[in-house]
């Protein structure tokens, strides 16, 4: 009975890192969509969303089914837990790479993001982007050290950030408001998208250590 | 020692109570640093929010602990785990009214909000602080038909922020770029408090019926 227990854990941890995967596809995809102004996987992220927050539904309904069914001993229960969590940051993360996807659709035949920014958003997206497939990974290889590296990337996101900020407000920005607002919002989508990442990668850590990393560089919310 | 458990769970449901109260006052306070450019008290709600983040950590201990020490019957394993759900969400409120204290702090002693948008944003911010404080009210009372209204309170919401959009992109825009940036950003922060709140009135429902809300109205992530 312990054993089918463990299987039934050991097969929403695998779903999550699937869900990982999707959602990490759904990012990739956002950036193609919104630096290509490529209307069709725009499309594509924002119906696709729907899966991801099916695929929520079904693991978090797993979890709560693991809570009840038998009590579960100390590590089960930090990963139930925090699988709980996890499960609900790559929902939030979909909801991102659909809202970057949105913006990408509603400017479109035009692109959303204007050329002094377009390095800086390829770069922000790759960094976001790479940030999910760790967190990923050191969720299936139940690797502590890599989901600690992630906390630093996340300072690159922070200046990336930041320098988007000096170019929309300084006063050499030639193009329109509109575009100065998508940036801005863009910005914080992609940011909180590493945010994300860096709370599953917390989460991974407390799995395989039973405790939650500390420091100003651990979002944890 | 099941009275014990009970006690430590009811005390856990109090304390998540106090902290609703807690960071409906953070609102409130944000957006009178907001909207009265009132830079003593933005810097308040900023330094404030450690406290949010402490008794965040201390509710998630506590939940924690009760989840180890004793396997949890039905009702109480959902409590637990909307506790942690709802100690998640009131975390990040209280980090998005630091944003918007941050924001007011910025533009000090100017006014972030420029006066076309001023009763926007009093309006917005008051159903924001009314949605948190009905969602602890839910919670405080198992009300689970007042937690079910908040869903129809963030369509509000969705109207005021698509308000806001019309008045800063629109040919009479006679401010800056940076306060175009502003609006949307505060916008999109009362926007996800409000939604946070919805996110805390479908566990509250959650712990009372046993089951999730459904339908498009219901943020979930």
């Amino acid at each position: 009975m312990r054993d089918n227990y463990r299987e039934s854990l050991e097969s929403v941890v695998t779903d999550l890192v699937d869900l990982t995967s999707l959602v990490q596809s759904a990012v990739q995809d956002a950036t193609q969509a919104l630096l290509e102004a490529d209307l069709a996987t725009a499309e594509k992220v924002i119906s696709a969303d729907s899966q991801i927050d099916q695929r929520h539904d079904d693991l978090e309904a797993r979890c709560f089914s693991l809570l009840a069914r038998q009590a579960p001993v100390a590590g089960e229960l930090r990963t139930i837990v925090a699988a709980l969590r996890m499960i609900a940051d790559l929902a939030r993360m979909g909801d991102l790479a659909a809202h970057i996807s949105k913006i990408a659709r509603l400017r479109y035949p035009e692109h959303a993001v204007p050329e002094p920014l377009v390095a800086n958003f390829t770069l922000m997206a790759r960094v976001a982007e790479e940030m999910v497939t760790t967190a990923g990974r050191a969720l299936s290889e139940r690797n502590a050290h890599d989901a600690g590296k992630l906390a630093e990337s996340d300072e690159e996101m922070d200046e990336l950030r930041k320098s988007q900020f000096r170019v929309i407000l300084s006063d050499d920005w030639k193009h329109s408001v509109e575009a100065a607002v998508d940036v801005a919002l863009l910005g914080r989508y992609y940011e909180r998208i590493a945010d994300h990442a860096v709370i599953m990668a917390a989460r991974v850590i407390y799995v395989i250590t039973g405790l939650l990393p500390e420091g100003e560089n651990w979002t944890l919310a």
